[in-house]
């Protein structure tokens, strides 16, 4: 894009603000751009430099921090166009972003078609959009506002406004679960299990949406996971796999746009939640997926009518992208494993990867079981050999040599964070535990500060079925600083988490 | 509201900077606060000072522009915290906001019972909703979505989240514009002529929400319009009448927020309509109420059967506040006036009033038509004797001397400003116009810098019905800077405006 007619230059001064997402665009209010184009506090502007180009909101400038003829970035934006401290922009109106008229029109009951998703992406990823448009979109796709074609469309298009990873090798492996029980960190496990026998596994994860831990932020506690394209192909060449995040390699680059908006909303819709999936694994050349299903009342997926509905869902779409699915539907009636939060989960991979699965049986068998799941669906083991295979190859120590090659050639091994403050939570009677509600120990978790805090979270002492002493530990909350540790117990104070009734 | 347990003080350095409405708190990255609370870049923050507070988001700083232990907020936070450079502030972690639910409720298609909408509204106007929380709350609202029970409960919460007028006497009379039709600015012209006939009309205007202008952005080039309550009266009490812009005295004050949104979004859908129309006149303490419906293929109410739905939905709201509506239909196919655009419409109001209305029969015509209904309503005139007082009142210049008065008593009559950049634009071809789009001409108002600018805009010399030659003026655009003007042009290049046919 060339600066419009009209458009002035302006030397850039770096004021080092950190908007996180939204690029922002800093001007005395009292320059001749703001005069002479009229431009007002919240206006979109468009920002030129060498070539490039982005579309920034305005926030004036009344003192002297920049002088006239001086403007800032910030930070992200600063970054995206590649400026330095003095380099001089160009100033412009920006053309109406068009594509807003699709999400007008969705908003209004309309459906849309896939040129309109397409057009939508492309300016959402071309960072058109502001964040009430973006909130708008996520908005009028959420609930379930959008139907199969929808879906669909949405899923190419976030596949086609990114880069695509094609392999000269076949099968592709992969594994997703749907999420919404704490703990549930399969994926260290399955990855290793399924690449020692020698399968293709380039597995890309994600970052935390509503829960308090994401794989990517699990593994970002033991290594770099924010590789380029180049040497994430270069892991998968050495090692047959990787994990890292899918956000640094541009896979489905709206998923993480969308992913932000929907965290501050606290949403995450059946059809986004297809679309996020599987648009990631089309777009890293997967042809072979198991998806763990974890079904329960505080789980994601509530009960077998909206887990059928999910499946033909995700069948579909794979279909349409010529992806083999399997699906296991799991147990989602309490959180698996001792850790909630990003070390916290970690220090549980490590645990089951080294053979010690002291109150870890259930992060064990789940993960074998997908990496059962995937060997047979790849063709590895025959139909019901899958799971003896998986479990040797855990136990003999090569999972654990395999995962332990895969993080060196990501950039080396590293030990999970410890919380500097860690509180227990007594047992207020004696008696059996008969619930542990998934969505408030999560919602504990995210106050003690998880995932933005690795070393934040929970750690479970007692499970559905067990029996407690009054006074007994529950579990710890641990966080990094004393303000989060207080924040996530007045929550405590006053909402049941662990249910526990007489009897055996 | 007091600091939370864990807050931190933080002394304020007055950066002066413009966010518009978002409030924002910068501080810097490496700050024991930010690091002791886990604070990142977007982190929303509570912020107390005095006893007030407000909630924030956080930019994080990385240079010296501010020291360790200072931080700084947006001018309009500053404003509203009331605080001065070096005061100190609080910051601490801000508790959910629990009403965020009941926005995903109604996302995932849910209705909101009437003490879900007002915990809404309640945190709205307490400005707990950051601009994404905004746009999903007005996207969950938009389109068809809320049922006439969910139009009545936000209408009821927007009132009682504001300030109330009560008035001495009965009846007191209002008038509002459905809008959609450029330059339709029969407001400043029916106040003067049903007050000089006696009647109270304390009238409060809002902005442009989509549209080129609104009455309040006219009626600022005429006088000043941003008063309190406490002189709102004073002028009420003095001439009987006001024109005042809403968003100043506080009735109904979700409503401005929601329009920043929407105009954001280009969206202002049905129910967001009725609760904005009808939430104002609950809260001015209005008993009787004149609607101008304009119906036509680009207004905003396309047809006989939109302009039913309204009307039905008005009554039902408006009955269930006990204020009495007279609905009148009027023609939306073409633009009213000739000005488009805050200073341009000022100008055809005064002209109006003066006696003047060269091309101005169809703004005259609709003025007097408005104030006669009213007249009616209200048992000043018999049924069908308003049209004839109105004239009077308006022909013989106590509507003008009346509109005068006011003026001077919400701080006096001035000149409204002039563009100093001017285009006209030529009929491509010579033939009767039988077509001008509203939509399209609005547009190249915007363009040009309407509303923000208030000079800028459109002055018409064509009707529709009438015969142009080739390369006769169509109409001026007017703009406060070049680069606008030549965005309208850009626009007007390649968009057909005016529709021009052979024949007589």
């Amino acid at each position: 894009m060339s600066p419009a007619d009209g458009a002035h230059g302006v030397r850039l001064r770096r004021l080092g603000i950190d908007t996180r997402q939204e690029a922002t665009l800093f001007m005395r209010r009292d320059c001749a751009i703001c005069r002479s184009e009229g431009f007002a506090a919240h206006s979109r502007v468009l920002v030129h430099f060498n070539g490039r180009s982005l579309i920034a909101t305005l926030n004036q400038v009344t003192t002297n921090i920049i002088a006239n003829g001086e403007a800032s970035l910030s930070e992200n934006a600063w970054q995206r166009l590649g400026v330095r401290e003095g380099d001089e922009v160009t100033v412009s109106h920006p053309s109406p972003v068009e594509s807003l008229g699709h999400v007008r029109a969705k908003l209004y009951g309309n459906r849309l078609d896939a040129p309109s998703m397409r057009a939508v992406l492309d300016d959402v990823v071309a960072e058109r959009y502001s964040d009430i448009h973006l909130a708008a979109f996520v908005s009028a796709c959420s609930g379930n506002n959008l139907d199969d074609e929808e879906i669909l469309s949405l899923t190419a298009a976030m596949v086609e406004t990114g880069e695509r990873l094609q392999w000269d090798r076949s099968p592709v492996v992969d594994k997703h679960c749907v999420g919404g029980l704490p703990g549930n960190r399969t994926t260290p496990i399955v990855v290793p299990i399924v690449a020692a026998c020698g399968l293709t596994m380039p597995k890309t994860s994600s970052r935390a949406i509503t829960s308090p831990a994401g794989t990517a932020d699990v593994m970002e506690t033991l290594a770099p996971i924010a590789l380029d394209l180049a040497t994430m192909r270069r892991v998968v060449e050495r090692e047959g796999a990787c994990i890292v995040w899918g956000g640094a390699v541009r896979l489905a680059p709206a998923d993480d746009i969308f992913i932000r908006v929907e965290r501050a909303l606290d949403i995450d819709s059946e059809g986004q939640l297809v679309a996020s999936v599987l648009s990631k694994k089309v777009a890293a050349g997967s042809t072979h997926l198991v998806l763990d299903l974890p079904v329960g009342p505080t789980a994601k997926v509530r009960g077998p009518h909206a887990a059928e509905r999910l499946e033909t869902l995700l069948f579909y779409t794979s279909r349409a992208f010529g992806i083999e699915v399997r699906v296991l539907r799991s147990d989602g009636t309490q959180p698996v494993g001792r850790g909630i939060g990003p070390a916290l989960e970690a220090r549980d991979v490590l645990a089951v990867l080294q053979g010690d699965d002291g109150g870890l049986a259930d992060l064990r068998a789940r993960s074998l079981a997908l990496a059962a799941a995937i060997l047979e669906l790849a063709g590895v083991s025959p139909e019901g050999g899958g799971m003896a295979l998986a479990e040797a190859v855990l136990a003999d120590g090569r999972a654990w040599r395999k995962f332990q090659a895969i993080c060196d050639a990501q950039g080396g091994l590293r030990e999970p964070p410890t919380a500097p403050y860690t509180r227990p939570v007594p047992a207020p009677r004696g008696g059996r535990i008969v619930a542990i509600d998934n969505r408030r120990i999560a919602r504990v978790a995210k106050l003690a500060g998880a995932p933005d805090d690795p070393a934040a979270g929970i750690e479970l002492h007692a499970a559905v079925g067990s029996r407690v002493r009054r006074g007994q530990s529950l579990f710890t909350v641990h966080a990094e600083s004393p303000g989060e540790l207080d924040y996530a117990f007045d929550y405590i104070a006053t909402n049941h988490i662990v249910q526990i009734e007489d009897g055996d």
